[in-house]
């Protein structure tokens, strides 16, 4: 089939399904955080699933592969990228599958019925506010830095719409954990799984994966740290097992 | 030197600075969480030292030997223990390093001015309440169960003690690190530091190291895993390193 791609754009092959996805290099590319993070996520067998803040789509579109969902939604603010998003969609006819809604997470409760979701994901912005600001790429800044949306949105809009019980899933970083755990309780949202992501098994994380539960009693299961590459500097065993799932 | 040992007890040898314990395997002898805190905690030259729930002293003496404490404190509200660990520290000719104190969590600032330590140390009950309580040992009940203290006491005992931006140190289980971190900041102790022990790399970890400061702003750096043993059984060298200072 042939696919419109605008300027700048290109297809990838995702390792999975045979799916692919379009990205453009001079706005964002999805990152090795989004792939942890669908493969973190469990979806129940017709469970739905709402991908806050979505970018090229990739999360939604690596979960239909990966899960048992039967519906996923991705929103996006940036119609551009929502645009992208649609289209890979088309691209691995997933249509009936996945719906782009273009939107802002901060006013997610006038999108969707509230408590309709069994499942949200969100690889929100890591950077506090513009602290560290390094881009002149107003796509990629506003996918890295809390500008359009804070934690503490993205955590209000997950409690919003997930059902009783339901599981938010997310990526971020590291240092921000113990501030990621409050304001998640804050939003009734209790941390119950957490992986912690070394590029090397002697190096400090630079991700941290978490499932929180709605309405959840307070018991953490931490899991084994998950390690990226071998001191060879090639990856290790269970991280290409988690790009190569055909 | 001829030291008088109760019915039970033993003289266990430190392996570091030649120090020597007294303990005694019917009540409670100290863990390998107790020589990880040690080595996890730092305190600064010429700092003094509180360390909540002593038991046998253990903490206090490793960190006499580990660290550039000035003099340490441990408070033991079971005379027993208390007393088992005074003849410790007088085995080790600590006295002048070292106090015992008999006394209780709950009424810490009855027996100690108010912002009048550098560093607190504590190895807590880790379970909650008599939550799968099975030892019929009041002495071992007490140490490991929130039966004379919550955490949320020595929580408020560390920060009570500590000057402004003073560390408080502790391990404990990691299923309850949300409500840690939760109940550290309600007192005002910001996690900075933490590490995870895994009995082995690819096990989930049994034990959380936590550094948190008083009055300390948000970031909390997370260490590389430590792993206790090698695939094969035995011991990690860096476990190794933590048990053979001399």
């Amino acid at each position: 089939m042939t696919t419109n791609l605008l300027d700048g754009e290109r297809i990838d092959d995702l390792g999975c399904k045979g799916y692919r996805i379009i990205q453009n290099k001079k706005k964002f590319c999805f990152g090795m955080d989004a792939v942890l993070l669908a493969n973190f996520a469990n979806v129940k067998e017709g469970g739905n699933v709402l991908d806050l803040g979505t970018g090229t789509g990739i999360v939604p579109i690596l979960m239909e592969a990966k899960t048992t969902a039967n519906h996923l939604v991705g929103l996006e603010i940036q119609p551009e990228s929502a645009d992208m998003a649609r289209r890979s969609v088309a691209l691995n006819h997933l249509e009936e599958k996945i719906d782009i809604v273009d939107g802002d997470i901060c006013h997610v409760d006038q999108l969707f019925p509230k408590t309709s979701f069994d499942v949200v994901t969100s690889n929100p912005p890591y950077m506090i506010g513009t602290h560290g600001l390094k881009s002149e790429n107003e796509s990629k800044n506003i996918a890295r830095h809390e500008m359009l949306c804070t934690f503490d949105d993205v955590a209000r809009a997950a409690s919003q719409m997930l059902k009783n019980q339901g599981a938010f899933y997310l990526v971020h970083r590291p240092f921000r954990l113990a501030e990621l755990f409050a304001t998640l309780q804050q939003h009734h949202l209790e941390p119950k799984r957490m992986r912690l992501v070394h590029p090397y098994v002697d190096a400090e994380p630079n991700m941290v994966l978490i499932e929180a539960r709605k309405g959840g009693n307070p018991r953490l299961t931490i899991e084994a740290p998950l390690i990226v590459y071998e001191s060879s500097g090639a990856y290790t065993e269970e991280l290409l097992g988690l790009y190569q799932n055909d």
